[in-house]
């Protein structure tokens, strides 16, 4: 018993409170779509998802089901559950006007899920400068032998899919990436469910 | 004609003032010891170093010579003009007393240069949880195929430096880094100096 599967609409993004205990599904419905994910301590926004903190601990950039992400203060927010494709990005930030402006000139520009983030997270007072790096779901980001950086076609297939667990009161940023190259070059939405503990409870 | 030479005594850090156009020049004056480096808008310090931004710019983990270090509001904080070393971190947030408990259990806790940098950024307003990934200099940090990352000991020789140009008037916040696997299993001091605009002039 849930509320059910929410749709995110291509290059579009939310944000949303997910409970201690929560599980979060993020399902890629179409395949080769990126979702980027944000979380905040809903009880002190200044506690934020943190890349570094989080690689530091996993001595991985590979994270995947079993793993914890971290926030900048050290604490475990999320833990991945489940993971059907083993394949996401921890390295990069969320694309913008910016990133649009440099990566795609003959484009017209998008707020890309920056802008979709900031626009989400500002009636949680969360300002546009506290966005950090993002976990981007289903993000394909290989790191070849001589450091350099691709950004390739997810390998995510229609239904693939990763569940995490909220280990604290979150406040949680997810989009449906905007950026052509991150995409496979077209642009489809991201759905995610919330399990509640009692939505858990009621399963049993 | 600058102010010489500052010494970053081991296992702490400092933070200062960078104009625009100044260069600063983060020697290892013994070898094999990291300076994990930050920077902040001087005239707004919510904007700050953005690993995210900077990598996906730069399209590679290995920065070096030519490279410039963005800000999360994608504008150039600072350009690397030399560098002798050509392998520094930029995927790790600073060690701190969080991290001493987690990877040296047995070792008496230290604050870390996450410690350091939240005591010397304070006075600027700055608070420890607007502290980001750091860019690490001389951290010697390799992925590994599988995306496994290690923590080796610099390959930085005695007088080896790395310099930046400041692209905004900035704060500045340097460590000699407290970390024993970080630094070859044993802390040293970093050097760094300032030449302002002025100071360049006054050389030709």
């Amino acid at each position: 018993m849930t509320d059910g599967v929410q749709v995110i609409a291509e290059r579009s993004g939310t944000a949303f409170r997910l409970p201690r205990g929560a599980i979060l599904t993020v399902t890629d419905p179409k395949g080769e779509q990126v979702a980027d994910l944000l979380a905040y301590n809903a009880a002190d926004v200044r506690e934020v998802i943190s890349s570094g903190r989080t690689l530091d601990y996993a001595e991985t950039i590979s994270l995947t089901t079993g793993h914890a992400l971290y926030s900048n203060r050290s604490q475990v927010m999320l833990t991945i559950i489940a993971d059907s494709v083993g394949r996401h990005d921890f390295l990069l930030t969320p694309c913008s006007i910016d990133t649009f402006h440099h990566f795609y000139p003959d484009l017209k520009p998008h707020r890309g899920c920056f802008g979709n983030l900031a626009e989400a997270l500002a009636p949680y007072g969360i300002e546009p400068d506290a966005i950090p790096v993002a976990f981007n779901c289903f993000m394909n980001v290989p790191v070849a032998a001589d450091g350099k950086l691709r950004v390739l076609p997810p390998v995510s297939k229609a239904g693939d899919h990763i569940r995490f667990r909220a280990e604290m009161d979150l406040i949680i940023g997810l989009t449906a990436c905007s950026a052509p190259d991150s995409n496979g070059g077209s642009f489809k939405p991201i759905h995610y469910e919330i399990e509640t503990v009692a939505d858990q409870a009621a399963v049993l």
